[in-house]
């Protein structure tokens, strides 16, 4: 492709009524580096083509079904380069492995699959395919998570002993699926979701961010599940402990029924000579505590702010980059990827910081281990 | 124009080297309303091509003169809806005739002139052109901004009493413009900026969220104006005391040497019967204090949040929408505007807030009272 | 005893170099209700002489031994009438032990006992003793903590369903002990401490205040004790999972480890309709976030506060209540309790807040449950 | 005096119903230097006499004549060492002239007298009495405030460029005179509180932490006084500007009809190559930011405090000291000055940051100028 062209992007998945749809299709023009051409926005045939008239995308592009969607791109001259699905869990295995098969490049939402064997499958099909899978595990977009990752690496807190992440929120604290709430439902259905309700909905978020930023994996977890709501089949708070190599201890804490909570991802990690805060609500900002000195607010653009969050920063500090910006960022890397590999270039550093299926795999393995250890009244699993 | 296409943009200034030019860009992309396809991005020749060419805009549209470029846009049938100008300050006034005078709609950063003799024809050249004109006083697009007003207007705090507003940041504690930082140079230069120094820059930001929030036209200042580094024509730091209609009273700082301040705009107005309380920094939380009772603390995309923030919501409460979208939300209002101005149908409400000249000649006459009143020792000067 | 005269203090440990003993000293001034009268201060006698002159305490009532004090001090006409123990753990048994069964009353640090054996008998002690027993769960004084056990206890927040408190420190993140340190020698000393390290120092206040506040007992905890610094007996950081009565779960993290935090002192407590907030370091303040409304900031002396915190108020509103207040606030309640059960009157309601030997016993079980928690590899273990 | 016997304290003022009475009585008794033994805590002889056993104070030294006790307890050879003086603004010059021509050391509360003559004539009576007297400028108390002046006299924020400081309440934003409430309607009399309400009530303070800080005196001031509520005669919110020696400039706020503020003094100083920030509401931090790195956060007890701030601290950092014991420093450095006198010793360093009759005198200037300011539509007013 003309290194200067946009990315064709298809999407399958954020038609009228969908919510995360609408964010990587923001994400995706912040930076002007894809154009969307084509999309599967929904398998009802009148919905597909009214979301897509009011996306500019031309009525022959406009497919209610994604293997015909991804046959079809792929014979174009013009076809799609890279495909977005942001459907509920379970689409994510079918529809991720028919554009693989068809040769395109493929942008989707977490967690990766419907449940593990899926994972393990889709990873063998990524494996041999000769094309690149991006996960969206939004929040490492973030440039302070960035930033925290590198001074982690860099030994600025020492070795790791203590991690604490938590991921709280409160819109599931009644029974919402049942008055048919189209979010709510999904989520909270096995069939659609997989074996984690908040688990795999934000746990894997709050799971992905710690190994992210300490560059640890979790060994195993101590977990319990628990189910408030009255009747919902999966859990809405879950809590473990967790081991990881070398000896360091954690705790995650994922809740979707923490009354006054509406999207609060935090992490602090403790090594053997400084600390790290940071929380997603207020995300431009990280809390540096070395041992026996004054903590340092760290901000984005500001002083003493390494090369990772940098090349994430696109204003000046002081003005604040929230979430779509950290979406964004995913999508930037990802274009900077395609371009690079279709240029047979090596990709920039950045590129590297992309997650990928191996994060799918992770996400899904954790999913496992916890309900594994709840079912097991918290015994220590391995994940 | 057919109502689904996207407006066609032009853009004056904002090339290589520049900073508000590429927010202005992103903001614009962000609701997927507009596509840049014309510019005069730099008086420089080469500069101006390759500018271009990195924003696929087409040779024969990147101009290096923006007269040229609003006569010959203006001939195009598929010529711009609209100019975006983002130049320094001095060349506000002269693009913009240009462009109003081709029939062409303007968005133009602030302050709106040079001086208020400038702003003061531009006006009148505005208001027999049958032209949009708006003005990014950007920091009223945060959905928490357009609540503080909608609640003081509902009289949910009562009469104003008390107003402090303020806007620090460090940037120019030391002699940056003698290094050739560009940013610096031309807000230091009075023949480019014009007599306000952090008071054109940032001041006004500060002095039109007190207006937008309060409803109130500030009637005089008393104020005092200071240069603190060494050789600097203007000011770099301004603080005053404000007098509104109804006997309501207001301090303004603005200050660009104030070490540890990023982008500090903090607006608290309280009334007879509560407060309210705002952060440019944490943009989504806004601090309602009934008198009486305890604090509220609402959030964008929460409960109890109204209409006018609910129209420039994207996103669900938690997910910290930003400064970029806090400017898109200028765009995507302009665009409204314009698509239904060519519908010759009602634009909608939320239209009625976009700045525009208006507001630009309430900064232009903030900026001369306040330089008069530090003139006069701190004289109360009339706005 | 007089209704007016002050109450006759002793005190056992507390001599130079001690920090618990001047605090308690303070406490007891504060409200004006004791005088410190006699002491054991120190086994040592020259310090001991030297500590009581220091504090105004005649010499024949400087004792080096705290049972020899016990049968003086009850000997006497002028005898104490209630002595406070602030000795290391490994003292609090034997010398409350003396002082009960000399018919004195006594006040005692925390945790109640070396270990759960000494704890039930000395439950059985003062249970046949006609004497009150106070322990200094200090953290029970604060206004916002008394607020919101009120709180819950009134259904403010519905029927609770989730838990997590932490109570994080960093002083012993290096070999403190080795340097001869002497609050951190006793503490890392299994013989002088029990079982418990940081669980014992500070996760006891941590499991009190989470039980005090909600009204909960702990039925059992998974447990994970660390000790991360090489070499050290006891854990330095302890991590669990805790479920309470009616479905309740929770996590309790202590650590003094956690690089940063300094006395980080933390408990959310969220129920079916409502979550409440609390953190030690800015006591003054209490979150309540009632479900599908905007949080309410609630402070101590300022609106919507009960009668449970205004009766532990001192100030109004804005000047900060400290640490030595809440404490203070324990010893104001003992003496209201002491005076009312000397006059054979029902003491003031506020003394049923005052922590005693049933909260030391809890303390004790829950060390020795997650000790064996955490030694059968964080099994479920009944408290 | 026995250099550790407890100086022998006397109040005038501080009967049953009034406020700051009891806080300095807890403030003396905090750190075990002063006891109480005398009083004319009400000029009515019942509530004086039942105050007074209240206190422990025995009946032939409860006075209702300040004048009386003045010359009875000079006339005892137990006579106190020094009167605490804590009546509304018109009796401090009466009371502080009659104890210091009887030889007795006075603690007054502030604004030091009722007008700037009493003000000057006291000093006049101060200087050839050999006698101290202490103003209770209580914040300069806060160890975080006496670090932030040994930081700023150290040289480590460079030279002064601006300063911002506030001090804002709400509790006067109705006509609370009019029911009788005791505070308010005092403070609102002319008679009792003299030129300044909000001004002498609270802007003293703030007026005087800023000099305290800054090390700078205020030369003039330009200010808008106004008083909200109907009918009330003084002043309950001001607004000012303020000129420093060697260029620096400030503003000045306070306000009692802030809704929603408690007790927010707040002090900024921002210099050459740094910034300070701290807020009375959580006193034990200060926020410290070197120009170009990042903010540090500096607490009360942690890393990096000096000798000032350690000094006037307590307890280990985290557990929070608090408005108490800001008060009892004071006090604290008052008996240290009290004792070195009488030794004929030099008093330590710490005696030299105590309040006396310059600070008192410094306000009573500060008011005047301001109220003149305000007179003369904010015309510039030497201090």
């Amino acid at each position: 492709m003309a290194s200067h062209r946009r990315l064709r992007l298809g999407m399958v998945g954020g038609g009228e009524g969908a919510f995360i749809g609408a964010v990587h299709r923001i994400a995706a023009r912040l930076d002007d580096e894809y154009e969307l051409v084509a999309g599967a926005l929904s398998s009802d045939p009148d919905r597909a083509t009214r979301s897509a008239v009011g996306l500019h995308i031309t009525p022959e592009r406009a497919y209610t079904d994604f293997r015909t969607m991804a046959q079809a791109e792929a014979a174009r001259p013009d076809g799609i380069d890279v495909v977005a699905i942001v459907t509920p869990n379970h689409i994510h295995y079918p529809a991720a492995r028919a554009f693989l098969e068809a040769g395109i490049d493929v942008i989707c939402d977490k967690p990766v699959t419907h449940d593990l064997a899926e994972a393990e499958d889709l990873a063998r099909i990524i494996a041999t395919s000769n094309r690149s899978f991006v996960l969206t595990h939004n929040y490492t977009g973030y440039p302070m998570v960035r930033q925290a990752r590198e001074m982690v690496a860099a030994g600025e807190i020492g070795g790791i002993r203590v991690v604490a992440v938590e991921y709280a929120q409160d819109w599931l604290s009644t029974d919402l699926e049942a008055t048919g709430q189209k979010q709510a439902a999904w989520r909270t259905d096995p069939a659609r979701s997989g074996a984690g309700g908040a688990l795999g909905d934000i746990g894997t978020h709050a799971f992905n961010i710690a190994e992210f930023v300490t560059g640890l994996s979790t060994t195993s977890v101590a977990a319990e599940l628990t189910s408030f709501v009255h009747g919902r089949a999966l859990d809405d708070n879950a809590q473990m402990l967790l081991r990881f190599p070398g000896g360091a201890r954690g705790t995650l804490w994922c809740s979707q029924v923490a009354a006054g909570n509406e999207n609060a991802l935090r992490l602090r990690v403790y090594g053997e000579t400084g600390g790290l805060s940071w929380q997603q609500e207020h995300p431009n900002q990280l809390i540096h505590t070395p041992l026996g000195a004054p903590p340092r607010l760290l901000s984005r653009g500001g002083p003493a702010t390494g090369d990772a969050a940098t090349l994430a920063t696109r204003i000046p500090a002081g003005h604040p980059e929230g979430y779509l910006e950290g979406f964004a960022q995913l999508y930037r890397d990802a274009a900077s990827l395609l371009r690079a590999r279709c240029a047979g270039e090596i990709p920039p550093a950045a590129c590297a910081l992309l997650p990928g299926i191996a994060e799918g795999l992770r996400g899904m393995k954790f999913i496992t281990a916890a309900v594994a250890s709840s079912a097991r009244d918290g015994a220590w699993t391995e994940i």
